[in-house]
């Protein structure tokens, strides 16, 4: 790919994310996972890679605008309709609009090109870890969500339990989906760079539990002798 | 203190608390977390310190409408007047201004009774550690701040260096001023309790940097190659 097409499909990927510019930190690594990935898949096409992660994303200003949508459909037609625009051939186009239309974990639409599967394995690999604790902090911390909820009997759930209706902790999201994200992977580089960045995900939920467990424990029992006492 | 005491108490901080439901769970946190280095420090009065920690951040609202505002300040004189309305004796509503007035971490004016003492460990104690790492990434969210920012040379900088106008990065908070909070604890317990604490930060701390430096490092390069090749 050259300079000038990749300026301007990230030019384009840009001015899609609109006043969220943080999150085109996350398709620059979203970039640079897939081609560390691809380095194991010598059949992968890079161009159409590169295009596909630059543009993955592109339709989540849609989705927000209306949740009933989904940014991977989205994204896939106005990645099309930009590329086909621009004067890219039409394979190219139609296979970059297969890889964003099938990156989405929860779709029914599995990847079915290395390219996909790249590109999902890539998107994924940025929910794993350190930072995939941290994306789903700053997320939670978005929509107003809670880090951890109490149970009935005043201590902190670890997140297995249900949660009330219209509140999912990060606690309930480590153990509803992030636990269970690294079987998932779909290339085998992608499955052994998600592993080598389980550990520390684990080691965050596990401390904020019991960092958060501590206190309501020891703290709380002091208080009731505090109270029970008078 | 008596359940219907400590209920007045606990009713008007979830009162001051307006929407903000997820910080009631920080000033709990700060009230068990109070009780228990109380447990190494007898002569420290109960009552005073179960108010003072329900009623440490009580002035945030007024702090959050008009930031030229110190809510350790604005919530002493709340506190008080709250108290003194309510008949509990003076010297116990001026003991706990003094404690509320003296918590903040910045303040030019720090904490002289062994009772302030503890609510400032306390309150100190929650910024340390994993809990206190997913703090600085919900406030970061909250705020508009990124996780991390980039150097002149494109790297993912370790948040040593100054940051662009107006941005103020997770990882720079972490070495500005998180990294430094472990010294700076005024009682024995407190200070035990924060070291207990101080690897997981870390952890977390480096963890997010190496995932976050290794893709534009090893995708980066790849990147370079894959465009300039062409």
């Amino acid at each position: 790919m050259t300079q000038k097409t990749f300026d301007l499909l990230e030019g384009h990927m840009l001015a899609c994310m609109g006043d969220s510019a943080h999150d085109a930190e996350h398709v620059r690594r979203v970039l640079f996972l897939a081609l560390e990935i691809a380095e194991a898949e010598p059949a992968a096409d890079r161009d159409v890679l590169i295009a596909a992660c630059l543009l993955h994303d592109i339709g989540r200003e849609e989705q927000f605008r209306d949740p009933s949508l989904c940014h991977a459909r989205v994204g896939a037609e106005k990645a099309y309709r930009f590329l086909a625009g621009q004067g890219f051939p039409e394979p190219f186009a139609a296979h970059v609009r297969d890889c964003v239309r099938t990156h989405r974990f929860r779709s029914g639409d599995p990847p079915t090109t290395i390219e996909a599967k790249i590109l999902f394995d890539a998107d994924k690999l940025d929910v794993t870890g350190a930072i995939g604790m941290a994306r789903t902090f700053f997320y939670a911390a978005q929509v107003g969500q809670p880090l951890y909820t109490l149970l009935p009997d005043g201590t902190v759930s670890d997140g297995t339990a249900e949660e009330p209706k219209g509140c999912h902790s990060v606690l309930r999201e480590y153990k509803f989906k992030l636990e269970k994200i690294y079987d998932r992977f779909l290339t085998p580089r992608g499955a052994e760079m998600a592993r080598r960045r389980q550990a520390a995900m684990v080691s965050i939920y596990e401390s904020v539990l019991a960092e958060a467990r501590e206190p309501y424990e020891t703290g709380g029992s002091i208080l009731r002798r505090c109270i029970e006492s008078t």
